[in-house]
């Protein structure tokens, strides 16, 4: 399996989800997160699945799997423990369709990365289903590395980012600002409000 | 954009790329490397993007791009320097299919975070677009931490997985010693070879 990482926008996009045990509930939890559009296909479904589907937050088909359940869909997770049931989807899923095998990482043509967020900062990491075990252990060493002070100061980025990018400043002095900004000295909050201040000073001088 | 990170298998599979320049050229090769099957659609290209034409490595349309260009795309690049065209492009895009934006990450549904590769690790790094600098760089801190001897010890608990697996361990016991190869030591190739050994004579004492 020849994998690469993407970022992917799964807002308002029909995601199906079929099995309703523990791998199809942690899944909901991450997916609802993304603001993805979810349908639960499972006789039967786990507390948390139905909390979230007493809540509106997605749909549930509490029926077995039919073909006609994948029209349309951007994403497949097959997460029952029935092997014939998923080699079944595997076999009708539409050509090009996103398919993701839960627990068999070399079937379907997706898999999920350990990964963490810290505001806009995210950083995915996997073994390509050698081991999930030292994947978690990475994604928490890294996790500790990039603590909460990330989320501020990549938010701090961006709009120091925009702020330089509407300055006159011409295009070499930006990428020197820019590239300055990464320096460590910046994870200081206080040193990040006056770069603030100072930044807007220099776009109103601009003017 | 609420983005999660995927694996994806883009192996045999089509990717379309529109534009011929920088972009386009950089995207080929990684793409080259998952095994993508690439059709490049621009009225010209790169020295690049040629050399891997005449090696018949991915397809070339000289021309510009029409809707039926996108027919049967998993995934769609628009990665020329006209808005027009980019926009044209993104309007046209088959419901569900995998957009990315060069240069855009908020355009699209995909986008490439930073990335890095040793052997079976993979590790992505986004900041959805606020600081592809900093990407860079925590990209660049994660390949020192994570360096070459993780190719091989991935590799190494890929093989130790499959022979726990397949010994006569209970669960419990599989579980402990998969957990013990996540000390550092284990980064010791001497003590990968002795291990290996060991875990082949239990699996034949097993049997």
């Amino acid at each position: 399996m020849a994998v690469i990482p993407l970022m992917v926008d799964v807002g308002e996009k029909n995601i199906v989800i079929i099995g309703g045990g523990h791998v199809a509930e942690r899944r909901v939890q991450s997916l609802l997160t993304g603001g993805a559009r979810l349908t639960v296909i499972s006789p039967e479904i786990k507390e948390g699945i139905r909390s979230l589907w007493e809540e509106e937050q997605l749909d549930w088909k509490q029926k077995y799997v039919e073909t006609e359940d994948l029209d349309g869909a951007f994403l497949i997770i097959v997460a029952t423990n029935d092997s014939v049931v998923n080699q079944a989807v595997i076999k009708v899923s539409p050509p090009n369709s996103l398919l993701n095998v839960a627990g068999e990482a070399d079937q379907g043509n997706v898999h999920f990365p350990a990964h963490f967020k810290q505001g806009k900062l995210s950083v995915g990491i996997s073994t390509n289903g050698a081991s999930p075990m030292l994947s978690a252990k990475i994604k928490n060493e890294l996790h500790t590395i990039y603590d909460e002070s990330y989320g501020d100061y990549v938010d701090f980025l961006y709009e120091s980012r925009q702020l330089i990018k509407d300055s006159l400043l011409d295009k070499m002095a930006q990428t020197l600002l820019l590239k300055e900004l990464l320096s460590e000295s910046f994870l200081n909050k206080h040193k990040q409000r006056q770069t603030i201040e100072w930044l807007k000073s220099l776009c109103r001088k601009g003017r």
